[in-house]
């Protein structure tokens, strides 16, 4: 029920009709007993910033998450950003402060890192070969990095894209030895695919990997549902463990409830 | 269920958590099946113009209700005004139209007229006294003229208020006596109260109404909840028909979804 007292959420995008958002949200506020809705809100690319400034001086707007194509254009728009948000330059979330101003944050690689923790597995001291450093890859690396891995390997197709991130990272995070260049999995023992490869059925692999020690965790940003990725059942026929898109997603919501100040659950 | 194809309906106002709308609205949709939410949306009142722009701009917002204090200053929003808007100065609905350009009209006095006329009563030829012509009287005062009362007494404890909405009502209804002055009952057979007198169960009547013909119909905008405003017990004893606040309400509801193209019962 929707009353006068309602707070508002809204994700915002250019589609916006796809979005899953406004179900998981809603329905979570709904089974926890919040006065809350979080709606869709469509704003067209070429009104952004006609827009997003008026919608952000709502009274009741409480929060607000960011698909594309506005995750690095609504950084502006934040008083303040978390330290993945600066580091990639984009956030897909923001939250309405005590004082009326805006924080934003970046928590597309946070879901990962706490869809493996949550299976009991530790990041701390692994050494990860990172495929892909778009968005989510970008988000992912820098996670990683704060989760403690002793090394990270970054592949992608466009090497300055790669290295761009290798530097901001290497000034962040001294103790990490972090690189870029071919998907060697030699001595990796954590592997995560943050290209597009694995979205359709006949993919195949993202990379090249060969055999597997069991000991490998092996991520997948990939949303395939029912069906696995190739990359997931690969690592299985070697024994590792795996975490698929659904772990993700469901580790990113919890971090932006958190977030948000409404995660009810311990 | 809210998902990624939910249309938006909101109500704005300052304050907005007093507002009914987004129950009854919603709980409208839920039952016809139709996926959209009307939700509260609380404006400031000096950030007014720098928020509702944006918000207009909104892809999926396709109505909005106006309440205090900004049924005024929205008129300016709208591309296009209906005649009770215009004549008026203020909406409390906008709907947008397939060229995405925003109309706005206002329904605080349709909603009175759908409540007597649903009841079976005409108002066609009706002599009218209308007491009280601020937002609610000025667009009950409109639309008694448009659904061609014959004659129209309007009482203001402010004259001059009384005296320049007369004269816009007379430059638009030349077939309508339409005049200003006391709350003479002498010849008129309906009485409508659009003060703020009855809100207060001790109130007494708006005016000193005196004996009534069986005839006259009477109508309170109050809305006194399962009490009867002492005007309605007055014109109870006279065996008079009567209408309150609620029976305007659900008028202007219906008359607002017809606005809103909404309208699926007959």
């Amino acid at each position: 029920m929707i009353t006068g007292k309602t707070r508002l959420y809204g994700i915002v995008g250019d589609p916006i009709e796809h979005v899953r958002s406004p179900e998981v949200y809603t329905g979570y506020f709904a089974e926890h007993g919040i006065n809350a809705v979080l709606v869709p809100m469509h704003i067209r690319q070429d009104r952004f910033e006609d827009t997003i400034a008026g919608l952000m001086n709502l009274g009741n707007l409480d929060g607000l998450l960011v698909t594309l194509p506005f995750k690095a254009r609504l950084v502006g728009h934040a008083s303040r950003l978390g330290t993945t948000a600066r580091m990639v330059d984009a956030v897909n979330a923001l939250r309405r402060e005590a004082d009326g101003s805006w924080s934003g944050d970046m928590f597309d690689g946070a879901g990962m890192i706490r869809g493996i923790e949550r299976k009991g597995h530790s990041l701390h001291g692994r050494r990860a070969l990172l495929l892909g450093c778009g968005g989510a890859g970008s988000a992912i690396a820098v996670e990683l990095a704060s989760a403690g891995v002793s090394a990270l390997r970054i592949v992608d197709r466009d090497p300055s894209k790669a290295r761009a991130l290798v530097e901001v990272l290497r000034g962040a995070f001294a103790n990490c030895d972090i690189d870029f260049g071919e998907a060697d999995t030699t001595g990796r023992d954590l592997i995560v695919n943050a290209t597009p490869v694995g979205m359709k059925p006949d993919d195949g692999l993202p990379a090249p990997l060969g055999p597997l020690a069991s000991s490998v965790l092996v991520a997948d940003v990939i949303l395939s549902g029912d069906r696995n990725t190739a990359l997931v059942e690969h690592a299985r026929r070697y024994g590792c463990a795996t975490f698929n898109g659904k772990d993700m997603h469901s580790g990113q919501i919890e971090a932006i409830l958190d977030f948000f100040g409404l995660q009810r659950t311990p």
